[in-house]
């Protein structure tokens, strides 16, 4: 069945009756004395509020540009879809907390896969505790989700702009994995076995990294931003951010040995430009990060150090010595020939 | 200069600058005691929050299917499409106070263009104190605006499902002036004068009655929601939340003399399904409408009540006592022919 033929306000029903019946995850609003008012079908939602930080982030995505149905079925669709904006809450060190939905949709959509796009959001906000609280939904030529999600958090959230020379620079987890899943479907190539499902597995169900978040803002780190564009770009923008540069090496950036062994050749440019791993990127002076990375889940590794260079410059070192120029820019929508 | 010259960044740091240069409206926050912490350019904005309802919606609009570049001029565009969450928020008696813009946009989009849309966005913002703290920009192959709204109320907020059988049925202003405006545009009638002036300007810069939603709040009115969709519709919509029908008289619909001048034939066909009215449709007893009318700015009329009928069901009776059903469901934004 299409929408067409559902309708719009039949189609909102159903979505809604799923919303509602399958919320079972973690209040994380409870712990700071929030608590919902008004659910989806009013004018607006409402809930009460506590004294607190709240954070607030919304991102896109369009098909052909940041999805295909080829690589990406609908239901980790919106794992991802939600995954993206819990990954910036997390960069601030919050919790997520409340998400609106807005579907653009052509009329021929089957309700199945938006019933299936909906159950991947379902699973991830029970996973994290986000709970979906309304939305909208328009007919359009193409394809097009849009979450806005709100945060929560005890003290100040970590930016990206507090970044100070001498600090060193480290990532939650391995970079590049889910750039080798993408490139594993797009190349087509059918490789089999445990690496490979794993590639491909980073690439359809990230983890963002809200506990990590927690621990780093709880541990009195101060600068910390989401890897979702790639590590280099990411860098780069957080240093220009702070106004300083930073010089990463080559044999420290954490790559998965799933990575490595699928792609000898490519592993650290994918670890370098690879897009929508969703770890955290943080700085923070030796000392900080001696205490806080054996506090983390699954540590972290430190791969460089922030200098007093142009603003937003990184120099990649290798294990030569030899020394590069990477990231200078973010992923440019609109300029840059392949999405990430 | 298209987009795609100036590219993501340079567009955002542009967009980003009016934002934040552009800020002279009312703080809407600082009376409930909220204060924006992060602004434009971090993984999420933040605020501290004190204890209060917020109130959190989103609306989108697509070019082909919500505007066109010939009704709509770009700087309308930008008052427009805050003008309908602001009413949202206006729906639930509170302040509106920060948004996240989101623009899906083809890559030769003029630059000058998108900052007439965001000179509409500032100016309403100041009208109203809405402070532009974020959102995402994507290439799209259609162009398309995402706005989510946060908004602080200081008690319960007005819903939909609150209207007792007894209830009047009351419109804080002319319905049917935007639909008017837009019928003159869409049918290339060159009419001038007062009255067609009068009309195209209630379709392209609507007022959301935010004053009205507070004085209704405070007055003890509980049922509330705004005229978006067209006024039986919208009436519809709200006795179906409350499972009740109503009512409603055609020599009571308040329509503008230059409505009545400029379509004389149409015009009650206009006031019931004209959409974008943004005024404030509410209910409450006789005893609460009478205290609360002379309070506000420009009055309302009561044009029906509400009744014990199929839930959902509106019965227009005309002058001579003749009924008719009228609005049982809202616009489908898949299946029907002409959007509003």
């Amino acid at each position: 069945m299409q929408i067409k033929d559902l309708g719009e306000f039949g189609l909102i029903e159903r979505l809604n009756n799923m919303v509602t019946r399958g919320r079972r995850g973690p209040d994380n609003g409870a712990a700071h004395g929030f608590r919902l008012l008004v659910d989806t079908g009013d004018d607006t939602a409402a809930w009460a509020a506590a004294p607190a930080t709240e954070l607030f982030t919304t991102d896109t995505v369009v098909e052909g540009i940041h999805f295909t149905r080829e690589t990406t079925p609908w239901q980790d669709l919106g794992w991802k879809s939600l995954a993206s904006n819990i990954s910036d809450i997390a960069a601030m060190g919050g919790l997520p907390l409340y998400a609106l939905i807005t579907l653009g949709l052509p009329p021929e959509t089957q309700v199945a896969d938006i019933e299936d796009l909906y159950r991947g959001m379902l699973e991830i906000g029970e996973e994290y505790g986000v709970v979906i609280i309304g939305g909208d939904m328009v007919g359009s030529p193409v394809a097009f989700i849009t979450v806005a999600l709100t945060g929560v958090h005890n003290g100040p959230p970590m930016l990206r702009t507090s970044s100070k020379v001498g600090d060193q620079v480290a990532v939650t987890g391995y970079v590049g994995s889910s750039g080798g899943g993408l490139k594993l479907m797009l190349e087509g190539l059918g490789a089999t076995g445990k690496s490979a499902e794993y590639l491909r597995n980073a690439h359809r169900r990230p983890w963002p990294a809200v506990a990590q978040g927690q621990t780093l803002s709880m541990a009195g780190v101060l600068t910390a931003m989401d890897v979702s564009d790639g590590l280099a770009d990411d860098l780069s923008k957080l240093c220009l951010a702070s106004g300083v540069g930073a010089r990463i090496f080559a044999e420290k950036v954490p790559m998965h040995p799933a990575l490595r062994e699928v792609f000898p050749d490519d592993c650290l440019d994918l670890a370098l430009n690879g897009g929508e791993d969703y770890l955290l990127l943080f700085t923070a002076p030796e000392e900080v990060m001696r205490e806080v990375i054996p506090a983390l889940p699954d540590g972290a590794g430190v791969l460089g150090e922030i200098c007093n260079e142009e603003p937003g410059q990184i120099t990649l070192v290798n294990a030569h010595g030899q020394e590069a120029i990477v990231g200078r820019a973010g992923w440019d929508h609109f300029n840059q020939g392949s999405p990430k």
